[in-house]
C-alpha cells in the first residue's frame, strides 16, 4: 500500500523537481499538495504547483496556505528563483485551479481521516504545520511522521546561522520541532552533498521528455545563484533529498539528534541547533540527514521524471 | 444599532463580570463569546462561560478555542481564580452546551460577515485571534477595532515585568499588536484602580438579586490573592474595564502610544513596552487606559447587573 | 567622622549640581571624583568636573575613567546637556588638572585602603565601577555601600524601557547590581518628582553668590529639554538624589526589592527589573528609592550651595 | 628577529602543550605568561604554568589575571582536565613564584612598551584580553596581532553551539572581536583535526626526555574525555594550533571571514557565528583556521618538545 503524504511547499525550482519525483513515485499516494510563501509569494507558488502538474500531466489537488509567517516579518528568494519563482524554462499556462480549501484545514482533515498513516512533507516554511497543530491539536499524536526540507547543522544560506525555509518562519519551527511526532531533517549539510551538475543536467535533457527538459532548465536557471553565491559546480536539489529520503532511505546516512529551534532574534534567529556531541543531556528529537549518496539520488531523479511521458 | 462585539476570555472572576456586563447592557450585541485557555484550562473556562450564562440566565454562543500558546509552555492561574476558574459561589450546571464551532472560525465568519463593524474585546490570552489573523488575513482590515485587557505599561503581575494574559501568549499578543487594527488596552496600570472594596462589594449583595449575590460571592474570592499578594483593598475587576470602555468612554482617561510586545525571551518576556515619552519616534498604535473613575466604573457595573432579576 | 565617598559622575547638568552638595557637606569626605564618558565625551566630563570645582573654589582630584562601555557602542546625551555638557552659564577656565591616575586604579585603591568604609556613588554609566570589581575583586566585599543615580521601576527615558545611565552601559549595571554589595538605587520613578520649576530657580539665583548663580544658569538651560520632551514644569536634578540620600536619608522613602538588570538586546536592554511585587521569589538586593520630599531636598541643596562665597 | 609573545592561558593539558611549543621555539619571544581561570580555577591555571615550566626548565614570568568572566558566572571543565586541571603526570613543586603584578596591567605595558610589536595568544577566555583594551583603549591600535585557540564555525563542545572558551566569556570575546585587531582563530573545526593517537604518543614518549614523557602523559590523560565524548582516535591538542600557525603558517588553510561573537543568552550564547557564505555584506575580521596539516604540525611539536633535556 503506497504511503500516503502531503507535500507542503513552495515551488520553487527544487520544489518542482520534488514533485515530479513525488508524483511518478508509485510508492507515494500524494493526498494533496498545500503550498506556502516562501521562495515567493503565496499567489506564485500556488499557481507554480500548478504549472508542474500542468508540465507533467497530472491533477493532484492544490491547496494554497499561509501568505506569510506567525510572528515576524516576510522574506523571499526572488534573487535565487527569479520573480515567477520558477525562472528558466517556459511556463504554460495551467489548466487547474487551486483548490476552494485552506491548506491547514486539509491537512487536518487528512490527518483525522487517516490517523497515523499520513506523513507530512514540508519542503518550504513550516507555517501551515505551525497552525495546523495549533488550530487542531489533536492532529499530533495522529500524523505519522514529518519528513522536512530545512535547517543545516553547519552553516545556513539565508543568514550565518539559519537556513532560508526555518528563517521564513522559526517560530513555526520551533512548534513542529518541539511537537513530540517522528521528524526527519534533511538540512543544507547533506543537501549540498547534491550539486546537479552540468553531466547531471545533461543526462536529464537527454531524457528527452518535456518533463526532462523542464528539469533540465530548471536546475540550469537554478545554478547561476549557487555558482555565484557558493561556487558550487551545480545546484543543490534541496527539496527533493526529503522526498527521495521516503523512497530510498538507504541512500542517506543519518544520525538520531535534538535538535532545537532559534526563535528569538539575534544571531543564530531561526537557526536549528543540533547537539551534535549529545552535550545538553536532552534526548533526540530528530533523525538527521547526514550524508546522501548523491550518485544513487540522481539515478532515482532519473529513472522516476523519465516515467513521464 | 447597537455595538457587535465578540467577547474572548477565559473566565475567570473578572471575565465573569465582564460577561455580565457585556449581556447585560443594549448597547453591545455579543455575537458570541469565544474561549480560551489562561486563567485555568479550555475545559474549564468554556464550561464557565456557560455557568456564568446559567446564572444570569442567557445564551449566547459559546465558542471554544485556543487550549495552549502559539510558541511558548501554558502557563495558568489556579492560585488566583481556584481549580474550577470559578472558586467562591455555588456553580449551578449549565444547561446550554458550547456549540460546535472552532472560536477561531466564529471570529473569522463574524468579521467577514460584518465588515467594519465587530469591535473584537479579547479579555485573555490573544491565541484566537492571532491565529484568525494568521488563518484569514482577510479579517485584519475588516476587524473595527480590538479592545483588550491586557499587559502593564509599569509593574507587570505574573514577572516583574509582564501581565499574566500577555505572557500567557507573548508571540500571540506581538501578532495582534503589530496587525494595524485600532487597538485598546485596558492594562494593570489602570484596572488596578478598580479595587472591589468590601464596601462595593456589599453594594453587589444589596442589589438581592442572584447575579448580585454571585458577583459578591466571586469578588469575595478573587480578592484573597490581592489582598495577600498585592496589600490591595479589594480585587480589581481587570476584565471588566474592556467592556466599560465601550460602554462609557467618558469614564477613562488614555493616551495614544506605540505598544510593542517583546516577545523574545528574557526579563520582558511578554512585557508590552510602551513608548510613554515618545523617544522611539515610532507612531502610535494604541490608545492606552491612563485613568479611570472607579466610582462610576462601580456605579455602571451596579446599574448594569442589576438589570438580572 | 565625616562618611568617605567616590563620586563618581558624567558632568552634566545635574552631575554638576551633585558634585556641589557634596562638596559642601561636612558629613561627607569626597575622597576624590572620578569621570567616566556618558552625556558627553570623557574629555569634556573630565574637564567639567573640573569647571565645577573652578566655580566653587575647591580642588579635589579628579580621576578619568573610562571612555567607552564594556561591550556595547557608546552612546551620549549632546541634546540634553549641549556640546559642552554644561551649556548655560558662562564656564570658567579650570586651572586644576586632572590626576594621573585611572579612575579604576583610584577606586581599588581607595576601597582597600579603607575596607568597609568607602561608599560609592555613581550617577553616570557604571563602567568603572564594574571594570573595577573584575580587576579586583577584593574589593567587592570591601564596599561599604553603592548609592546611585540611574535607573527606573517604571518607564524610561532613552528608550521605553531604560533610563540613559543604565542603558548606557547594561553590561557593566548587570555586574554591579549582581555583585553582593550593599545597594541604593535612584531611579527616573524618584528622581521626576524633583523638578527645578522657575521659582526654586529663582531661589537659586536669589542666594545672589556665583555658585547660585551658576546652579540657576544650568537648571534653566537644562529645563529647555525637559519642557520639550515631558513637558515638565522643571528640570529633575537626578544625580544630586543620590547625594542628598546619603545626607538627609528621611527625605526619601526606600522599598528593598530584587532588581536585575536587562543585559541582553531587545526592548528591555538596560531595564532596571524591579520585583515590584516580589513575584519572582528572589531575594531583595536594592534599596529602590520611591518618593522623595521635594521640598526639603531642595531645601537642602540651597542651603548647602549657599555655603559658597 | 623573534616574534614577541605573549601566551595568555588557562593550563589544561593543551595549555601545557602551548607552552612548550612556544618556549622551545626561537622565533618566539615570550614575554611572559598571562594567566586566567578556565579549565580550573586560578591559583591552579597559574600553578599549572609555573608547574609545566619546572618539568621544561624555563622561567619566564606568570601573571596572574582575572579569575572570573565579566557578566557571565563561571563555568570549568574539571571533568576533562581533573580536579588539579594537568591530572595524569606526576607534578613537580615549582620553584618559581608567580609575578606580582596583574596580568592586564602586564599585556597594557608590554604593548605600550613595544607599540605595533606584540603578538597576543590566548589559548583560553578572553577576559584578560577584555579588561586590558578597556582599561587602556590605546593598547587596541598597538596590538600586532591576536591569534587565538577559541570557537568553532561548526558545532561547539560546551553546548550544541559554543566552544568552551568563548562560552566561558561571550562577551569578554565580542570585545576582543569586535575590536579591529588582526585577528587569527583556530577553532574546534580545526583543532578537531589534531588527535593526538597512540602513535603520535608513543613518539612523544619515545623522545625518551622529561618533557616527552611529560607530554604522552598528559596526552594519555586528555584523550579519556575525548574518546568517552566524542570517540575521537586521540585527544586534540587545541591549544598549540595557536602558537603552530605562528611557527609554521604554511601548515594552515585559512579563509577571511566576518566573525560575530553572540553575547545575548540564548541557545548560541558564546557562538563564534561566521559568516562563510559571505551573506552578511559585512567586513571580513577574522582569519579564521579550516585546515591544518595534522602529521606537519606533529613533527613540528615533536621536533620542538624534542629540545627540552
Amino acid at each position: 500500500m503506497p504511503r500516503k503524504i502531503i507535500l507542503d511547499c513552495d515551488p520553487g525550482h527544487d520544489d518542482a523537481v520534488a514533485i515530479m519525483l513525488a508524483l511518478a513515485s508509485p510508492e507515494l499516494e500524494v493526498l494533496g499538495i498545500t503550498t506556502t510563501y516562501g521562495n515567493v509569494g503565496l499567489e506564485r507558488t500556488t499557481r507554480n504547483a500548478l504549472v508542474v502538474q500542468e508540465v507533467i500531466g497530472t491533477s493532484v489537488g492544490v491547496y494554497p496556505g499561509a501568505d506569510r509567517p506567525l510572528v515576524r516579518d516576510r522574506i523571499s528568494a526572488e534573487a535565487v528563483h527569479g520573480i515567477s519563482g520558477l525562472e528558466g524554462p517556459a511556463l504554460p499556462q495551467p489548466r487547474q485551479q487551486p483548490r476552494d480549501k485552506h491548506a491547514v484545514h486539509f491537512i487536518i482533515e487528512s490527518v483525522l481521516a487517516h490517523p497515523g498513516e499520513v506523513t507530512l512533507v514540508p519542503v518550504g516554511a513550516l507555517t501551515n504545520l505551525a497552525l495546523a497543530m495549533r488550530l487542531e491539536p489533536r492532529i499530533v499524536p495522529a500524523i505519522r511522521e514529518v519528513v522536512l526540507m530545512g535547517g543545516s547543522i553547519d552553516v545556513g544560506n539565508w543568514s550565518p546561522s539559519a537556513e532560508f525555509n526555518i528563517l521564513c518562519d522559526p517560530h513555526a519551527a520551533k512548534i513542529v520541532f518541539e511537537a513530540g511526532v517522528p521528524l526527519v531533517m534533511m538540512g543544507l549539510n547533506l543537501t549540498h552533498q547534491t550539486p546537479a551538475t552540468p553531466e547531471r543536467v545533461a543526462r536529464f535533457r537527454a531524457l528527452s521528455t518535456r518533463a526532462g527538459a523542464f528539469t533540465a532548465e530548471l536546475l540550469e536557471f537554478f545554478q547561476i545563484h549557487h555558482q555565484q553565491r557558493y561556487g558550487f559546480p551545480g545546484a543543490p536539489i534541496h527539496d527533493a533529498c526529503a522526498v527521495a529520503y521516503l523512497l530510498e532511505p538507504a541512500l542517506f546516512k543519518t544520525g538520531h539528534y535534538h535538535v532545537e529551534i532559534e526563535a528569538n532574534e539575534g544571531l543564530a534567529f531561526g537557526r536549528t541547533v543540533c547537539d551534535y556531541w549529545r552535550v545538553t543531556g536532552k534526548a533526540p528529537n530528530c533523525e538527521v540527514g547526514l550524508e546522501v549518496n548523491a550518485e544513487g539520488f540522481y539515478e532515482l531523479l532519473l529513472e522516476r521524471i523519465g516515467r513521464y511521458s
